[in-house]
């Protein structure tokens, strides 16, 4: 767990994109982030306060954030000035960098003299069980998809947003490095001992209020064989009540695999929810997103009708629509 | 890799069943054990000869295999005066036991003093690559399961037996500790890193001759929740042209799952071939292999015969026939 709110490093990105994950944090937890803290050179702006790190502790931020893809995987010696100081002025360090901060002495040092705690989010912290597949209290939706990276995470926190709008009781669960740097917890799944993948979901979605709905975000695809064993485990320790499909339709092949074709929506559909009830047999396909962010907006209305027509079934992008139709479905199952 | 051949330590094993991985090492690689070392109160006999270490070192061995499941999970000091001698006398240490070889300071001291290696067979030892899904020339097989632990290993170390005397090229891969031990290499599936299951198999069934055949063992089943994730993985990493369905008729409920009933044939069929075919569309299921174990002969007889006429597929029990007609099946694939 992440001690919350955050100041986002935004050290010297050289631009807007290399800061995404400052901005999924901006944009879905606007209350975690007090302020930005940007070096010379920085070319990312997230609209929100600089502050350098006395500024953001007066502030009563608790975290820096790493929000920011560095240059050549490596930690470099400027940012270092500023990590090792925020851990003298009491901060703890929160990265998804592939270069952890575990194994840099320097951190490690200061951190250990400081009584701070480095949190590298893609290295598991938890010692998970196995699953045991019993059912839990509370209701739980999760999005597959026709492939990776194509829309998932987006939509679990589009739909925890509408579904918080309308009064519902939900909890955006956290799969990956940015998700889990977005909420401050979770669990990093591409990272888990095999064995251990369905138990670490079951821990991540314990029993829950009756009405409550945790929101658990996807990964990879039953249909990409790279990652498909880690989508199962996702399905299967999640025992989802719901299901949505996500997909990107412009996409000429699988993410990474030029010889494999995407599935289509049915496929996916016929595939994913006779597996999905061997841990729930009451479990729903109810709605459908798509990432229409690579076609015109005429392009997408008509992809989305047709596909909505086509389906039987919600179908929207959250990105340019919201989720509301999605929360709206969940609400009436 | 393990090197070949083997001293079996049997240790004070309490009974056969106690010893069942130096067991299934005899009978499977009989050329891998030229004997066995029993310790005082021991009361498992592989029927082997009974050798001290200088008598195994003079007759070839180079590996002391740990054979037998020690009580309460600890190394013993009785067993550690043996092994550190082994050590001395210039044998690698193996073993397949939860607590680890490596973790005993006095092993690895003495380990690394003598330059002999200690193999841990339930960690993996090697980075393994992300799958790449690329079609690799050569021929594969993998058992799939109703239910875990109904055979999958037996039937493929019988498959591979039956190929070898048809004269066809096979190997078994080892895909969990005992059949590591049996064949001295694998890949320890259940201890692999999410991202990695599939590339870990795919790195274990590398291109091979056109009519050579891989004989990947099995591991979980797509229906049971804990660990159906690592089953997808072998499915899409292995990337089979023959898949066998295997069973345990007598099963009240999935193994460790109460709540759990056991999927059909036609249900395993039907959820392993679409998926095996995302990797190799030109999957086949080609046989049927039953543990009929806890039956009756004319009750098995019976059972394998109803199941051979509803499915339409060969049907044996590699334990009381021998998987001669699976070999057959894929002979004429």
């Amino acid at each position: 767990m992440i001690q919350t709110p955050y100041l986002l490093f935004l050290g010297d990105a050289p631009d807007q994109l290399a800061a995404k994950v400052a901005q999924g944090i901006k944009d879905w937890r606007p209350d975690n982030a007090v302020g930005q803290f940007r070096m010379e050179g920085c070319n990312a702006d997230l609209g929100l306060k600089d502050m350098d790190l006395a500024k953001a502790k007066a502030a009563g931020a608790r975290t820096l954030v790493i929000g920011v893809a560095n240059r050549g995987g490596v930690i470099s010696q400027a940012w270092k000035k500023v990590l090792v100081q925020a851990l003298e002025e009491g901060f703890d360090l929160a990265s998804g960098l592939h270069n952890l901060l575990r194994d840099e002495p320097d951190l490690l040092a200061v951190a250990e003299a400081c009584g701070q705690t480095l949190h590298d989010v893609r290295v598991p912290e938890v010692d998970y069980p196995i699953a045991n597949g019993k059912r839990r209290t509370g209701k739980r939706v999760l999005a597959v998809g026709t492939d990776c990276s194509v829309g998932k995470m987006y939509t679990a926190l589009a739909l925890d947003a509408a579904m918080k709008k309308r009064g519902m009781a939900s909890s955006f669960r956290a799969t990956g490095q940015t998700g889990i740097l977005i909420t401050g917890d979770g669990v990093p799944l591409d990272a888990v001992v095999a064995d251990f993948m369905a138990g670490s979901i079951e821990w991540l979605t314990p029993d829950n209020d009756p009405d409550h709905w945790d929101i658990i975000e996807g990964q990879g695809s039953l249909f990409h064989v790279s990652y498909s064993g880690v989508t199962l485990a996702l399905i299967h320790g999640g025992q989802p009540d719901a299901l949505i499909l996500s997909h990107e339709p412009t996409r000429a092949h699988m993410r990474g695999l030029p010889e494999y074709d995407l599935p289509t929506l049915e496929a996916l559909r016929d595939t994913a929810l006779p597996l999905a009830r061997v841990a729930n047999p009451g479990c729903e396909v109810v709605g459908i997103s798509i990432n229409t962010h690579h076609m015109g907006a005429a392009e997408a209305e008509r992809y989305l009708k047709e596909t909505e027509d086509r389906m039987g079934l919600p179908t929207v992008d959250p990105f340019r629509q919201g989720a509301d139709r999605l929360a709206e479905a969940l609400a009436s199952l």
